[in-house]
């Protein structure tokens, strides 16, 4: 038995107008609780540090750098860091990121309980456009703002298992988790901010967007025979609404919590990393059942090659 | 619009004794009520002429051959191709196929409205062990008595749309269905035999069994923006039972039609294949979304390789 229980740290929307430092302190707020929980890892969402700034146009993009943090810890975080210390606890969170030379990612960290960072993972799976496009009910610019990641995804050594992340879209994908799968992870962390309707097919309103949700996460956890926990920014951001549907998926890919409002909110599940250990075994038992001779278009290209006409 | 009304024909147990012409008579019925429901393609499941027989165990190998095809069509399937032509209704299933040269597949063909076959498949995954296996429940002796497929994903040109084939354990794969994806793949049959308990683990049973089998097949639908047809044979063949979980996934992943018995029955479903376009021109548009610079260990690397320890 490994067991580390966690906190799936959904937050509820994050105005335009609301600062940094206000965040925080519901950030802070979730940590106590989760301490009363008896936690040993903390998972925030996707740039949880704003609201979901890739919404807004600026026709100049480097207006869009004031959502985006210059160095991490910073002023502002730093108290995150230093109870989770005091709080022997993980900690995870997703943020802006702008480096020294001046690239922007959108990025998310792993934190171990002695507050140091020890996982550093950039989105790689960009959803959305470069340009406006007027025809969206609303807008989607994460190319814009951000470029692809330029990290793979790693996993990392720490708080006794093997720990990857991932970033919002990044779960649609199932080559996001079997990079992290044939590296033996055994938890994923993923936040995400998710708009509750389609922005080019009004139809698919927010029912069937947590049903991709979930499904996407629970095939990936299940064919990887990994714990996920993936955690929403959710609610009315300045009248645009995010979808909630935080959970927390076993190596089964069985959701065994999932939160039930739109708000701050913790969900709290002992995750035994041993779980993981059945499927990896058996029928997920890569070296025995792979046939990588057969896989070649997965890396050897990027879009569709139609087979030839008749 | 670009409709093609589908029967997936799910089979109930087939005994050993069970003779290939019984089977094919018990499927010519199932045609018949295909083509009364107006049906342009059947879809039977893996395996469809014989009892799952990688249960039972030969020490020599060579005693297995009675349950394998030489030739296809022949004597006893030339009926499924003469009524299917004459329907002008495609066909679908899966045999086990001994080649001229003394290969063993697990095989399934694709069979055009003329009579044809046009397309052919040999199972990639293939589960399960090579040896007698006493700590086991039943025996999955795929590994004994089947080489893996060699003839890789490929798709077909044929009804108007682009058709794949994958067999049973493949459905649990995210690869299976990727490589056919970048090819364009519309439509993706595939048959089934699977025990409603895992040898290794009595706590999984049915109900968890079709959860990873549902969720398997509706995520790889849905990542891929393509229907799929999964058709089971259901039911206990002597006293082996297998689940049934016969479904009709659209390209949004969702199921929208399903068997609720565990013996013959067709369900059908109208599939329109341009219901593939959407989702292969947004959220899985493969060109601008995927990032094949980070996905390298998926096939240069067939098992886990762990992180160095600290």
């Amino acid at each position: 038995m490994r067991e580390i229980k966690v906190a799936a740290a959904q937050l509820g929307p994050i105005q335009k107008a609301e600062s940094r430092e206000e965040v925080v302190s519901r950030m802070l707020a979730l940590m106590e609780e989760a301490k009363t929980a008896g936690c040993n890892l903390i998972v925030y969402p996707e740039l949880a540090l704003t609201t979901f700034f890739p919404r807004w146009y600026h026709e100049n993009r480097a207006e869009a750098d004031e959502w985006f943090e210059a160095e991490m810890p910073n002023a502002a975080t730093q108290p995150l860091f230093d109870k989770a210390k005091e709080y022997g606890m993980g900690l995870s969170f997703g943020y802006a990121e702008l480096t020294e030379d001046g690239h922007h990612f959108n990025t998310s960290i792993l934190v171990d309980p002695q507050g140091k960072i020890v996982g550093k993972y950039r989105k790689i799976h960009l959803p959305g456009h470069v340009e406006y496009e007027p025809e969206r009910t609303h807008q989607h610019l994460e190319k814009r703002y951000f470029e692809p990641g330029d990290l793979g995804f790693p996993v990392w050594r720490t708080m006794g298992g093997i720990f990857g992340m991932a970033i919002c879209n990044d779960r649609r994908w199932p080559e996001t988790y079997r990079e992290m799968g044939l590296q033996g992870v055994e938890m994923i962390v993923l936040g995400f901010n998710t708009p509750s309707v389609n922005n080019l097919r009004g139809a698919e309103a927010l029912n069937q967007r947590l049903f991709h949700h979930k499904l996407s996460v629970q095939a990936g956890a299940y064919q990887n025979s990994t714990w996920v926990i993936a955690v929403a920014k959710a609610g009315s951001e300045d009248g645009n609404h995010l979808m909630a549907g935080t959970v927390i998926v076993n190596p089964d890919g069985e959701i065994v919590a999932e939160t039930k409002t739109e708000g701050d909110e913790i969900i709290v599940h002992a995750c035994d990393l041993d779980d993981t250990v059945f499927g990896k075994e058996t029928v997920f038992d890569f070296k025995r059942h792979r046939r990588i001779e057969h896989y070649g278009r997965i890396t050897a290209q990027t879009g569709v090659i139609l087979p030839p006409e008749d």
